[in-house]
């Protein structure tokens, strides 16, 4: 097997309503069967999934908390909303968000987003996934997977990887159980996320 | 940056004494820059790191352990001899290894291995990597990198992904700390594991 890997390049900044899949299908020409991985930043930027440190009042359990991790009452309280269950809090808020995902800050980011707004995660990425590949087959024709990615650490290692947070189009998971390895033993327990594998390698293409 | 992604085929059944870097310099023609990911049960079977479990003495913790897990006890002592740290006991041991990695029955494995053998991990996987690097250099004259990879476990996501346990000539993380945004904002943690990013991608391409 093999596989071209490329970035797609001269993206503009995007902004809340940028049409996504035209901008892609301007940049770069598909073809069936590619998988566009999408980094959630941009997902979410084309969405309006950020919210103004103004607007945001602090709760008591931010404040609390924010007195721990030493971050902005504001952010502590906007990553509280964006969780619907808090595994960690300190050194870090460790939380799952709506859809399942687990992630540090639940995924709420101050990088590369411009003024003093914070960046939320897509609510439903599975479904912005889906709508985004709906949208290339109607801009190009062609018929892709989609991955929504985001930076993740990991526990037990150093750094972060990438990681599929949404996708569509394709499958996450290779199911080897049942499977029989190269002397007739059964596999009786891996499944490859082959999705985030994918996710992974994408990341390292983007860059942050 | 555009990536070309080739799977090496045509490897045969690995033994003990094989010469991996001729094997992979008769099958492939490197090139200066490639990195080269290698599965650890590959290198593990060329050094000959596999255990009989039929010399396998079992300790009253393996006992005790097996009887929760429902494993073999010789296997479950294959991994606390194998294991510097136990993390967890149950539903299935996770531990660290002397070389600092943390997975699951300390990567030891009895799929793909023939007979009634357990597998272990290199012990010294970063010597390993060197090692096969330099034997590369010596058998093509290419200068590559070399990353030795496992499928592990992940918390909190389902399915395995690639990762590396042992590198050479190469970075393993890309460090973004002090760097500035696209807003210019400092970006204060993050640390992308390229080395597992592309360790993910090679275990995608390489199967189970």
């Amino acid at each position: 097997m093999s596989i071209q890997v490329t970035g797609i390049t001269g993206i503009p900044l995007i902004k809340t309503g940028d049409d996504i899949a035209k901008i892609l299908c301007e940049k770069t020409a598909f073809e069936d069967g590619d998988i566009v991985c999408i980094a959630s930043t941009i997902v979410s930027k084309a969405n309006g999934y950020l919210r103004a440190l103004k607007d945001i009042e602090p709760s008591e359990d931010a404040v609390r908390i924010s007195g721990l991790t030493k971050e902005d009452p504001r952010f502590i309280q906007g990553i509280l909303d964006s969780s619907k269950d808090i595994i960690i809090e300190y050194p870090f808020i460790l939380s799952e968000v709506p859809c399942g995902h687990v992630g540090v800050r639940a995924g709420v980011d101050n990088s590369n987003v411009e003024g003093e707004n914070i960046i939320i995660l897509p609510k439903d990425p599975m479904g912005d996934a889906a709508k985004l590949r709906d949208q290339i087959k109607a801009a190009s024709g062609k018929d892709v997977g989609v991955i929504i990615t985001d930076t993740c650490g990991r526990a037990f290692r150093r750094g972060q990887c990438g990681t599929a947070i949404g996708w569509a189009g394709m499958t996450a998971i290779r199911d080897f159980r049942g499977d029989h390895d190269l002397f007739g033993l059964e596999l009786e327990i891996t499944e490859e996320a082959v999705v985030d594998e994918i996710a992974a390698f994408s990341n390292f293409i983007m860059g942050e």
